[in-house]
């Protein structure tokens, strides 16, 4: 059993890592830190885990703790947290999986532009991997650091990958927009979230440059080698949960919708969460359908009229797009069945 | 490995039971049948079990093979069928799990009040054992058939057991408030389940006496011995899933909070799917703490000014209003553990 | 044209007052305050009223200006505001419509018992006349201070009148079930009304005896001139807007449906807010369809059975249920047309 | 007092008709028709009109009694049914809205491609208005016969006018992005609007091309006078009102945020129901804060480091992007106040 720590376990992505491990066959949790409600029963504030982790309370635990009494650890906090932290866990030979988004991007620079951050440890840049499984597995299985994905990131990437690998796109006018659930802004009351102002919403919001752009833009680089454009628009949508990128893109290669099966069918063939999706009536991917789950639901639609298609991913925002993919990246890195603990169907309806 | 058959696959209910069987570790379905899609896979109309049962079709079996083919069958059918189908296979040994209303009530003559059923084989109605576990876990042991609590009736129940064995309450002026997910209507559409029209509502029907009044007043007279009078209410609510019964009650002796506290906690310790709720912030049972699990979710108030409580029980009436229920007491029957299959946690948020 | 103020405008009331006034024949707003958005333009906070109001701004008017601005006012602050800041208006000789619970009670007791509340002026408790016109319409007409019902009170009250006044029900076990959405708890965001948390709740509250309950047993009792129990409970559901009293109630006279309709139709019959439902399909209230409108949909079913009735009342929260009824009876106080600014039909669907 | 006739009533654009014209103050409806319903009364599938047209009943009027009836006439029915209904009462002098598609397109050919259908009366196409009041005005006041754009057309269009008027973006490139919520559908229940399955989803719908494309386009070329591509894609989320259109464009010319504000204020400065939207917190258009109204709220942002923009326009899908628009226009027609029977503030919450 490989003993498990979560940094920063009172939000909803905690609250999923501690759902998604509480049957995990491999591992146990040893502690689950929160400050706000540090010598409380984690279900004070996860109400959904009672009767499980009777013993288990939220903890304030200091670095020689979080060294001792874990193999590997998650830290799931606000960003520019994990990099001060995780230096000064790696440098004691600590496994991080990383869910925020301090270790994403390559570039110190693109921190600044787009996060305004001067990062205080870019020479761990080049050391952390991303945690996206279907780009990086092999890196990911002896990664000392690997940093997850956002989840916009997660459906946008996914939607595009195989399309820009075989450059049948045009690859500097690409367009993703994004609908996400209310889940993803966290567990901090606001105006905007709301239950009267965010309920029926088709709220767009950073539209004029949203940072997940970051690093979807890197990744798309890296494979395609050329410059691309990535115009990304989230919109907020009433469900709690999903997240669904559709990528317009305009072909370059004159592609119908068989060709692009295949090639995405190629791509995923063997991916273990990676479902595509065709046939009616449920004809394309909806989030609603991989809900609970760490499946990404892949679809596609050619208009050869004008050469264009849509592309589009259906993920669970706090699994596949948070929690589910960190423990994928945790099964890899500990070179056990990398769909253990993650093998439950959708929830339907939900 | 035991042999599972499902009788009326296609539904909601029909796809929760395929849903929880795909990881139950001591199954195997061996067919799943549906008159309207025979012959095609089970993912035509259960988008959300893509990548499971991946080469199990819709059948229309023979009662032969439904015979040969399973060692226990979930039957799930609207009312009228099961009455028809379930004494043949009883003759041939077949152990049968019901989730219709034909054999719950074990007086004739309430399926002809309030149901406007001439049931066609009376004799087994004493046959049949009630499957709720918490008040026939030994009976359903050894059940040949198991009939299933409609789900508002199974968080009614759930509520009042305690108050009504200790007859804390006033037994002739029980009231039942309870709310309901569109879900429970099943997967046919209607006027009143068209999204523009069931979204949002708070919508009060069969207000004149629901026909899970019948059950609950029966199964309650059997523990309280006298006579007993339920006004059942439900309501539709927004949501696609949960049910909660609030029992409004007026006390028959002088109880307090703790009191009752007590007298639920010793009811149902033991009980692998009760949770007593107490303390804030989530003070009271709410079914969106329990959605996609088998737990019940049971709390009170108390308002001794008028000497009247409130007793709560919240479910997800997909699970253990019916699926994960049924499964319980398959469960049960095959003499395994009966947190098989649904031993996961509630998904949140959701 | 009165000149209308409005004491608290930022929140949902203040802006449901603002939204109908914006189209009142007969009235101008001369101030809107403030604290939080002194300075600002109303659309800061109401955006769905750009293009109304265009010079309108949130103000932090002084008690001088007050008086001086407008012919009447509405407060609606947080509970312990009004009863002081409305006696000073009194006694200037402006008429007062408040909002807040600050003079809903006659008993000043009663505000220390479900307050907490020691009240300050408590010889105005006997002045203000509760602003329900069902009950009060003539004193409300030369009424200087106007105290408005609650939302849960107000579809508790318009259930129960007819059927308390003619006593055909039992008045000590009278049980009022409510479910109401998120509107109902302002504008001010808390874990509880987070959208992750809030949606799809079906959530108790306040079990063990709601405040509204207070005003409820009053004006019950009035008509009565008995011993009257109310046992009322809110449960919070998924919609935005809209109330539903179910009055779970045992009768006291062996009456039926029809009788019921005849009692109601005649103690509602020329009351130009209430409307009485009967009929399929859609034959029991629900709030869904007065959405936007100051119309109550009264219903009723009887379960001759066992003696018992449902007594059913669907409002607006923030309408009939607040700033509509606040609106009608300020056209009461003007002698103008009691549904002038009111008499739109509900949006539907919504 | 104008008499208006509503044939097709008993949906949610006829019934958005009879709530607009309930409180019009300068028309009178003579007849309401439905095959289904006639001879009920209309609050028989309306029910939030319960109190308005107390003596209207659905009918079956002949062709004859249309002419006689009424002065102007909404036609409300599916595609198809209008071409042969229209030229039959414009022959004798009737003026016709017709919100189905038959009258939009000005190309035979169009409809071939488009909706597989061959009219029957082509020449009336180049009669028929495009009744959009921001695009054909003056044609409106004088037309016999107008077409009303589709909700997703308005909302693109609006987006878009001033953008592809002054040649600010790339012609060829355009992608729209489109929420709807559920009411689009209309009332006939299917599984896709069955609310288990509609609520919560994020749905993209016709990928490969919807039908109101055709119209986009057309009305855009004739604005530009050269090639136009428009990618559009639809996507069902879980609100029931609203339709948000983003236009995700890529610059042509090198304009920021104030230019294109300056752009869009002048050509829509004198609209009667366009609101342009800038500033926290609330700074893109959100139907959320139109829903009951006849306003589109239009936003945008510019993202120069790769040269684009998201050009937003926000509707309720009933109001402006059918009913509300087909009053506007007739509105135009009959030479009164634009804004009669229009001009109230949309609802917030919702």
């Amino acid at each position: 059993m490989a003993r498990v720590g979560v940094v920063g376990a009172s939000g909803y992505t905690g609250g999923e890592l501690l759902r998604i491990l509480a049957t995990h066959p491999d591992t146990e949790i040893t502690y689950a830190t929160s400050r706000e409600y540090a010598g409380k029963p984690i279900t004070a504030i996860h109400p959904h885990l009672r009767g499980f982790y009777s013993t288990l309370k939220f903890s304030n635990v200091s670095l020689d703790e979080m060294l001792k009494k874990c193999d590997i650890l998650f830290i799931n906090t606000p960003q520019g947290v994990a990099s001060e932290l995780a230096p000064k866990l790696l440098e004691q030979g600590m496994r991080v999986i990383d869910l925020s988004p301090d270790f994403r991007l390559k570039n110190q620079q693109d921190y600044r532009v787009w996060y305004g951050f001067e990062h205080p440890r870019p020479e761990l840049l080049d050391k952390a991997v991303y945690g996206m499984p279907e780009l990086h597995r092999e890196e990911i299985r002896n990664a000392e650091l690997v940093a997850c994905p956002g989840c916009n990131s997660t459906a946008a990437l996914l939607a595009l990958i195989p399309a820009v690998e075989a450059k049948i796109i045009e690859l500097p006018r690409i367009v993703v927009d994004v609908k996400v659930g209310s889940s993803e802004a966290g567990i901090k009351p606001s105006l905007g979230t709301h239950h009267p102002e965010r309920a029926n919403v088709m709220r767009p919001y950073e539209a004029d440059g949203h940072r997940h752009v970051a690093e979807v833009e890197q990744e798309l680089k890296r494979l395609a080698k050329e410059e691309i454009h990535v115009a990304l628009v989230p919109h907020a949508v009433g469900s709690v949960r999903g997240a669904l990128a559709t990528a317009h893109v305009w072909l370059a290669q004159d592609v119908d919708e068989q060709q692009v099966w295949r090639l995405y069918a190629q791509r995923y063939g063997r991916e273990p969460f990676i479902r595509i999706v065709r046939g009616a009536p449920f004809r394309y991917p909806d989030p609603k359908y991989v809900i609970g789950s760490n499946f990404a639901d892949i679809g596609f639609a050619v208009e050869k009229r004008i050469g264009r298609a849509a592309l589009m991913a259906a993920i669970d925002n706090l699994m596949k797009g948070a929690a589910g993919q960190a423990v994928q990246c945790m099964n890899i890195m500990l070179k056990i069945d990398e769909k253990a603990g993650l093998n439950n169907p959708p929830l339907r309806p939900a």
